[in-house]
């Protein structure tokens, strides 16, 4: 029995999110890379994905794990010939042999995300599918502070919307920042896990901090309320990345 | 009278190229961009394009002009009045007032031209729209050197695709090189005029080149044969960008 790692980057725009969704007949990420390599293989690939994205959310180091009786294909040609069988809109990017106890999503320490906000009065066609558009100036340094708020462990329960019930809303961010990068904002967020939507609603609150709406501190009033309604809007799935997961 | 100048980037994934297909049903952007500026000025309005970009084709600087008895929008607000009106995947970037002699294809005296080439193994997900995936290595300066046997005025024929039949196919390249950013080598032509497919057909050759199948010189030859079977194969259209016109 080998378990194989791959790292996967995808352009969501054209999924239903990450996870197999079955029976409705919508493409998932998830699916196409059991197709491409059940078919590459020829037996029934079941993956295991280190975080379901949801529709519309991209990935450029996202992880998924996946046992079989042997592997026929040298791991270096890999993940070539698995993206001989895939769409353009998805690449395997690694492929390398792990342990038998590795699991994608449980044996996760860190994961990271991004989210772009293209901040300019006129939207580049070009950047329109990766980031949202926000035309009002954001005072990127105000972001900044209302961020150090979030870092450490804290319950996040304002910043989850409802979904799968969890054991605790408790989370761990080791990471919150926004670089301005010519027309782009990035905020970057690493954490041992997130709550579901946890990122695109900490992105709403913060913008509202961005565009002087309410102060960075008020940050600090919206963890300890554990209210979703004192946080600010989720924002649309088009500027958010999984970046990278640690083990 | 009023002669509006409009400069405009578009993705043209998704469209059936720049010019009207009239009675095909399919999307262009002249039909596109028609539609968003007679429902801003509740009258017709046609417009003129610079340059006919093919299905697939994307602009960073298309330039088009229309006239109008009158123009009921302030000239700095109208970029963002069409674009509320337009999809995301085009935007009215500038507008401006022009003579009323300004044609967007007869004034223009220069074209310039890019094509984008992925140089890597793995084909980068978010760049497979705006780029021909080569993961061989190219050698650029060897292509660059090719270059410079098509800079000058030129009969163009062997990098000339069948079509609407033209009074001449000699044009005068003022610009042609190869410039390696990262993974990507964008190919940057600058000319009075350009032919039917003539930049795609001189990236096809100048491919050839950096992979050494044929030696910079052959380009002279190429050139005077006048024969469109000695260049090499078009490459498809998702590379391509008309990045400027000039006046």
């Amino acid at each position: 029995m080998k378990n194989i790692k791959l790292i996967v980057a995808y352009d969501g725009t054209n999924y239903h999110g990450f996870q197999e969704q079955k029976g409705t007949g919508l493409d998932t990420i998830q699916e196409v890379l059991e197709k491409a390599l059940s078919k590459l293989t020829k037996r029934e690939i079941k993956i295991i994905g280190a975080g379901r994205t949801d529709a519309g959310v991209h990935a450029r180091g996202q992880v998924v794990n996946f046992k079989c009786d042997d592997w026929p294909i040298p791991l270096t040609k890999t993940a070539l010939a698995v993206n001989a069988l895939l769409p353009n809109d998805i690449a395997v990017l690694k492929a390398e042999l792990v342990p038998l106890d590795f699991h994608a999503r449980f044996s996760a320490i860190s994961k990271t995300y991004c989210y772009r906000v293209y901040n300019e009065r006129i939207l580049d066609p070009f950047v329109a599918r990766y980031a949202l558009h926000e035309p009002r100036r954001l005072d990127v340094q105000a972001i900044d502070e209302a961020c150090q708020y979030l870092i450490g462990e804290h319950d996040f329960k304002s910043f989850q919307s409802k979904g799968t019930p969890v054991k605790t809303t408790i989370r761990k961010l080791t990471q919150a920042r926004a670089d301005k990068e010519g027309k782009l904002v990035k905020f970057i967020f690493s954490a041992n896990g997130f709550l579901y939507n946890m990122v695109r609603i900490m992105v709403g609150t913060l913008i509202q901090v961005g565009l002087l709406k309410i102060k960075p501190e008020a940050l600090r009033d919206i963890l300890e309320a554990k209210d979703r309604t004192k946080a600010g809007p989720t924002v649309p799935p088009q500027g958010l990345f999984l970046e990278r997961v640690d083990y």
